[in-house]
C-alpha cells in the first residue's frame, strides 16, 4: 500500500465517500501484521520509498510463500530476491514472473516505467548481480536497460554504449575482479554512477572485497558504493534518484 | 570552463561573431595545460559534473598555490580540500574563502543554492568530515543545510531535525564509531541517503572501517556509501543527484 | 550437585546424620570422572554458577549421549547446544526436551523462573541465535521473554515492546548484518544489555564480523558483547546478572 | 538531572509548591541544550542510568570546558575521560578531582558507595584501563577494589585475592598481550566477569585485537566482552548490574 | 636411512669389507629417485633428523601408496599423516599402523621410547591433534604421554597431572579457543613449552587464528609456536629437543 | 665488479699477462668483504644481473656512508634508495648525482642507455615511486622515459601518449588509490607491464594495499606485480626484461 | 586473427589481389561479435599479444562451448583454462588437446616453439598451477621446460637443475606454503623471475595468501608477482618477454 | 633467586646451621614483594627456569628503576629489555652492562657460559632483535655465538658458517622481509630451529607479519616460531633446550 493509496483513502473521508471509522479502522490496520516468526512492515513503502522485499536466501520454502502472500493481501506487490525455482513453483500467483538469471520473483511489478537507468556489467560472470538490479528497478516503475561485458580490458567496447551513456538519468556500474570499470565510466560521464563489487574473481579477490576496495577508492569524487553482489540496492537507489521529483 | 561557456563559443560561431580559427583555438587549447608536474584538466567539469579539485594533502604549498592559479586562469573557480591556513594565506585572492573546521578553500563557488541537501552527524567530532560535504555541495551550487550530533544513543534528537527530513532532496549521514546512523535515518525517510564513515573512535573501530562496514551492511536497501572521512565525495555526490534535471 | 546439595550433606554431618567417612566419599568423587576422553567437571555449577553444558557440534552422537548420561547421573540435569535431532532420538532420557529452533537439547531445566530477561531479535534470520539464548537462560532458572523482527529498518516496531523493555531487568539484544539495534535500544533504557552479533547477512558481514565490531564500538557505554552467534554464553550472562543477590 | 530530581519536581506539584507551568518549564527546557557544536543531553542518566559523560581525546581543551560547564550546571555532576592536565587546570572548579593514572576529571561523584566491584589487572601496563573502570564505578556510586599484576604467568598470586573474589559481586577483569587472565578467573568463581582487551603488548598483540579475540572465545561461558582500552565502559556495566534492584 | 646406516657403509670401507665402488654406489642412489611427480628425498632425515614424511591430505590414493612404498624400500620406515582408512587399505604393508583418531599411519616406528614427552589437550576437540603429535613423537623414537581436557575453565584438572609435568623433559600443549592454556602451563614449569593451536572454535576463533595470536602474545617467555593444527610438526621438534645430546 | 671484468681477468691469465696466483687472489677477494655489521656482497651482479644497492631508510647515515664506499671501491658504481641529502652531504663522491624527488643517490651508472622503457604515474603524488623506479632502470643501463598524470579518471591524457606506448620494450605503471590504470594500459598494448602500487590515498586504501590487491585481480592476463612504492624493483625487473639477449 | 593475418590482407589490398571494400568488411566484423551474454573480443591478440581466453570456471557447459566454438570460427585457435573434462566431451573438435593436470583444453596452439621458459614447482601439490603455466606458455608459442618438487627444503636437488636454469630466459617459480623458492632462484640467476604463490597449504597459509605476501616481500629486487594460482597469467607474461622482439 | 640457593638454604637447615623457623622466614618472605604498582615475582625462576626479567617499553624511568633494585635485593641478577641509555644512568649499578644495540641491561649475568647456540640474521636491520637474544641467552647461561647477514638472496655466505651449524646445539634465525632464512636453514641441518620475525620491510611486510607467517608456514618440519621482534623469548627458549639435563 503506497501513499497514492492512502491519499485515496483521505479523499474519499474528505468527500464523504468513506466514514473517518473506516478509515482510521483501514490505516490502523496497516503498521504491521504479526505472523509470530516476522513482523511484515506494511508502511515501509511509505516511509522508505521501496516496498517490503523477501531476501529469500537461508529462510525456508513455506516461509517465503507464507510473508509473501500476507505482503500480496495489503500491498498487491512482492519482489522477493535470491529465490529458487521451488518457492516460484509453490508460490502460485497468477502474477508473478520468475526472472532465473538473477533468481528473483517479481509480483506486479510497476506498470509504468519512467526515466532511464543503464546498467553496465564488466564480464559475463557478474550478470546475475547486474540483472538482480535491473529487475528491482523496473519492479519500482525505473526503466532499465543493460549493456553487458564492456569490461575495461576491451575498453573501445564500453565506447559503443555512448549514446546510452548519453540518455541515461544514472548509470549502475557491475564489476568483479579489479573493480575498475567504475572509474573508467566515471572519466566519461557526469551522471550519477552506482558501483557495485561482485564475487566474481579468485584467489586475492577475497569474495569481491578487492572489487569494493577498489570502487571505494575511485580517483573520480562521488561514486555511491553497494556491499557485495548488492545488486538490489543499486536497483533500490538507481530509482530513488531517478524518480527524484524536481526541486 | 563549463558546458554553457562552451555552448556561447560555438553559438557565436554560428551567428559570425566569432570565426572558425578562434573557436578551434579556444577549444583546442582546453583539454589540459602542462605543468610538468601534473596535468591539469580543464574538461573535468563538462564530462563529469565536478570541476578539477586539489586534494593538497601530502602536497607541497607552492605546488597547490600553483595548480590553483593555472586553474582559476581557465575556469574561475577553484576549491581545495584538506588545505592548511598557510595555502590560504600564500594564494592571495580576494574571492578565496577559508573554512578552518573543514580545512578547505573555496574560490568563487556557485551563486546560485538549489534545491535542498540535509547533512547530519552523529557526534561533534564527525563535524569536519560534515563540514566538508557541506562546503563542497555548497560550492557546486546546491543549498545545504546542517543538523550535528543527532546520534543513535539519543535518538530523540533527531526527531527534532523531521521538518528537515522532510524538505531535503538527499540526505548526507556521518557518523563514526558503530556507525548506525543511516540505517536508523533511512527507515524514517525515503529520500536518497549517502553515509559516509569517519574515522572517529578507538579500539576496534580501525580507523572507521567498522563504520564503513556497518554501512555496507544496513538493512535498509540502497545507501550509498562513501570512503571514510570522504566529506567532498559525498558533496559531489549529492549534487548530481541533487541537480538532476527532471526525466 | 549444587552448594544446596554439598550444604545438606554438610549439615547432616554436623547433625550427626552422617558420618565424617560418608561425606569425604560424597565429595571426594565429586570433582570430575575420568571418561578417558573427557573429563567431566561436575563441580562446575559450584564455582561458575553454570553447569557442564555439551557443546555438540562437531561431535559423535555417540560421544554426546554417554557424556550427557554421566552428566545426568551426577546432576540431574543436562544442557546440550548446537544438538541435532538424532542426539536427542538416542539420548532416550523421558525429561529430555528438544528444541528444533534454537538445536538444543535440556533436561530438567530449573523449574522456577525468577526475574525478567528480554530477548529482542532483529531479523528473522536471528531468531536461532535468540532461542538458543531464551532456552539456555530458562534452563538456568530465569524468566525468559522473546519480541522478535523488531530491526532498526523499522524502530517504531521496537517502540511496541516498551512494556517490555520496562519490566525486564537485563535485555539481551540479537543482530546481525549492520548489528545497530544494541545501540538504539541501550538509546531507550538504562537496563544491562547483552549484544550478541549473527553471522547473518552477505558480502562484507563477514559472517557477522560486521555487526560484532559495531556492537564493540557502540556509543551507548556499557554494552556487553558476546561472541559471534553465541546466545548459549548471553542467557549464561544474562541469569547470572539476573539472579545477582541483593548487594 | 536524575530521577530524584525530577520526582521532587514532581512531588512539589503535587504538593502545591510549585505550579503546573513552572514544572513544564523546567522540565521542556531539560532534554538537550544547544551548545551550537554539541548537543548535551541532559536525560541521558534518566534514560540509560549512566550520566553524560564527555570523552576529551581529540577534542579542544577550550570545548571540553564549555561542555563541562553546561552539565555541570545542569546535573551538579561532570566525568571526564581521556583528559589531560590543562584541561583540569582550566576547568577551575573546586569539586574536581583529577586522576592521573587514568586520565580522569570527576566532578561531584556520587557520596554512597554501593556493593562490591573488584578490578583485576593481568600486568602494570594495564593499570591506566584498570582505574578508569574504577574511577568510574566509583563515580557512578559503585564501591570499587583493585588487585593489579596478578597475570597468568604467575597465577599464584591470583590465588591471594581469594577473599576479594569472594566478596566481590562483579569483576572485571583487565589484561593485554594473549588476553587469558578472564579464563582463568571465570574458572574459580560464579561472579558475572566483564573482561576489557588493552592494547598492551607488540608484534601480533596488534594493539589489542589478540586480546579481545581471545576473550571473546573464552571457554568460559558468558563473560562479557568490552572494545579495546574501554575502561569506561566497563565501569559502566558493573555499575549498571551492581545496582540493579531486586527482582 | 640415518646416520647409523651410512656410518657403517663407511666402516665397511675403511675396514675393507667393502669396496670404494660399491660404497659410492650406495651413497650416489641415496639422494632422490625421480618417480617423475615427487622427488623423494631419502637423504632428510640425515640432514634434518626426521625422516621424510607423507601429507596425504590432497594426494590421491594411488599417489600415496607410490610415495609410501618407494621410501619404504629406501629407509625401512615411513610416516603418513592426514591419511584416510583407503590408504591404509590400499598399503598393504604388514607392519603398518593406523591411528584412527589422528588419521596417521606409521610403519616401522623407533623400537626404543626415549626421554619423556608430555602432550596436554585444553578440551576433547583437541584430541587429533594433539594425537597426531603423539604418534608422531613416538615414531621418531621419543616416549609419549597424554592427558586430555584439562582446559583453562577448570584449571584444577591441570594440577593432578603435576607428576607427570615433572617428569617430563618437553611438554606440548594443544588447545584452540582462546589459545590460554599454554600460558598457565608455562606459569607453573620450567620446561620448554610448544604450543600448538587447533582450528577448534567458531565465530570469531577464525578457524584457529585467535588461539595462534593469543599463544604467540604469551606472557610466559620462550614457547614455542606451531602453525595451526600442526601436531606433527610438535611431535618433531619436542624429539629434536628431547633426544639432544649432552653438551 | 660484472661478468666483463672477470671475463677479462681469466683472458689475461689465458694470455700469460697476468699470473694464476694474482687472479686468484682477485677472486678470492671478491665474494664479500666483512665490514662486521654488513657483509657486502660485491659478486651480486654477476649471479643476479642487479648490483648491490643500498637501502638507506633506517640506518645510520656514517653506515650507508661507509657501504657504499667499500662497494664503490670494490665496483666502481653505487645505488642508494630511500636517501637522505644529508647522505649525498657526506658520502662526497665527485661523481654522485642526488635524486632528491625519488630520494635516490647513484654513483656512475650505465654510460649507454638501451632499449626504451616507459613509466606512467596516475597521479602527481606517485611521481617518487616512479621517479625511484626511472633512475634505477637508467642506472643499469636502459633508457627511461617518464609521463606523468594519466590517470583513470581522464583516460584521454593517455592516449597522448600512444607513440610512446608503441615504442616502448616494457612499460611501468605507477598507481596508487584505486590501481586501475594497469589494467586499462594493458588492454590497450601488447608490451609487458609492471605495475607498482603506490601508498597514496587514505581511508580504505590501506597504504597501498587496495591498488596492490587490485593490480593482482587484473583482468588482464600476464601483469607483473611489485610490492607497494616498490619502484626500484620494479625498475629492476625492466631492465633485466629490457636488455635480455635475442633467444 | 593475430597482427599477421590483417597484415596479410592489407598487402593483398597493396597488391590488388582484393579490393578495399573486402578489407573493410574484413577488418570492420571484426571488432567483437555479440553473442548477446558475452562480447567476444576477437581483436585482443593484435591489441595485447594474448589471444582471447576463456576461464570455464562457474560457467556452465553449453556457455563455454558456444563461446570457444566462436573463438575458433574467428582466429582459429582458442584456450580454455579451468575447463573439465565433459567441456572437453561436449567441444567435440578434433584439435582439442585436453590437459588433465591443470584442467586445461588447448585448441591448435602456436606450432613453433621460441626461447625456453624454465618452470620450477616447489612441491607436488604446486604442480597443476605449474602445468597451466606451461600449458598456457607453450599454447602461446614458447618452449617450455618443467622441473618439479625442487622446494626450498631440500635445496640441493634444486642444484640438480643448474643446466636449465642456465639455458633459460625467463624462470616461472611456482610454491606455496612459505613461499620462499623465489628468493632462493633469485639469488643464483640474473634471470627474469615470475612468481606465482598457489593455494597449497594450512592453517595460516591463508589459502596462498602466505606465499604471496613471501613473494612480494622478497630480499632478491624485481620478482614479477602473479595472482594465487594464475598458472595462466604467468605463462602469458613469460611468453611476452621471451618473444621481444630484440631491441 | 634460584633453586641453588634454595637448596643450600635447606641443606643448611638439615646441617644445622640454620634454625628452621629462620629459613621458614627467608621462604616466606620470597613469593613476591608487593611495590604496590607491581608484584615482583621472585619465585619465577625456580618455577619457570627464567628470572623476571623487566620489559622497559611504556614504563616510566623511575619506575623500572625500582622494580630493578628490588629485584636485584632478592636475587642478585636483573635484565631490562627495551631499555634507553637514561635508565642505565639513573640505575647506578656498577656491574650492569648496557647493550646499545639490543638496547638491554645485564646486571650480574650468568658467569659460565654452557653448549653453544647459534644466532643467525638475514639482514643488517635484524641485528638488534638478534642481538637481544644473544644478551639473554648469555644473561641465562648459555654460550652465543653470533653470525650476521647471511640472506637467503646470497646463501653461499650462509654456507662460510658451516662449523658454526655443526657445533651450535640450538639456532636462531632472526629475519624480516618474507622470513625465509629459517627454512633454508632447516633443510641442511637437523637442530632445533627457532624462527623469529623482525618488523624489517615496508609494504605489505606489515610490520614482520608477512616474515611470521612464512614461518609459520615452512615446508621444513617442527620449526619454533616466536612473537614478531621477540629475541629475547628466542633467547629464553634457546636457553632452556640448550640446558636441558640429559634424559
Amino acid at each position: 500500500m503506497d501513499n497514492t493509496t492512502i491519499k485515496k483513502l483521505l479523499e474519499s473521508v474528505q468527500s464523504g465517500r468513506a466514514s473517518v471509522e473506516h478509515a482510521l479502522n483501514q490505516l490502523k490496520h496497516l503498521p504491521f501484521e504479526d505472523l509470530s516468526f516476522a513482523k511484515i512492515d506494511h508502511h515501509r513503502h511509505m516511509r522508505q520509498g521501496i516496498p517490503e522485499v523477501i531476501f529469500a536466501e537461508g529462510k525456508k520454502v513455506q516461509d517465503v510463500v507464507r510473508i509473501a502472500r500476507s505482503m500480496y493481501r495489503s500491498s498487491k506487490r512482492v519482489l522477493i530476491t535470491k529465490a529458487s525455482k521451488s518457492i516460484y513453483t509453490k508460490l502460485k500467483m497468477k502474477n508473478a514472473v520468475f526472472h532465473p538469471l538473477s533468481r528473483t520473483i517479481a509480483v506486479q511489478g510497476a506498470k509504468e516505467q519512467n526515466g532511464h537507468i543503464l546498467i553496465l556489467s564488466a564480464g559475463t560472470s557478474d550478470i546475475p548481480v547486474a540483472e538482480e538490479a535491473a529487475v528491482t528497478a523496473s519492479f519500482l516503475g525505473s526503466r532499465a536497460e543493460t549493456v553487458y561485458d564492456v569490461g575495461v580490458a576491451g575498453i573501445h567496447r564500453l565506447m559503443e554504449a555512448k549514446d546510452s551513456l548519453h540518455s541515461a538519468r544514472v548509470i549502475i556500474v557491475v564489476a568483479g575482479m579489479e573493480g575498475a570499470l567504475p572509474s573508467v565510466v566515471g572519466g566519461i560521464t557526469d551522471k550519477p554512477i552506482i558501483a557495485v563489487p561482485t564475487s566474481v574473481g579468485y584467489g586475492t579477490s577475497f569474495g569481491g572485497l578487492t572489487a569494493l576496495l577498489a570502487m571505494l577508492n575511485s580517483c573520480v569524487p562521488g561514486i555511491a558504493v553497494m556491499n557485495i553482489d548488492n545488486g538490489f540496492g543499486a536497483g533500490c537507489l538507481a530509482h530513488k534518484i531517478n524518480t527524484l521529483s524536481p526541486a
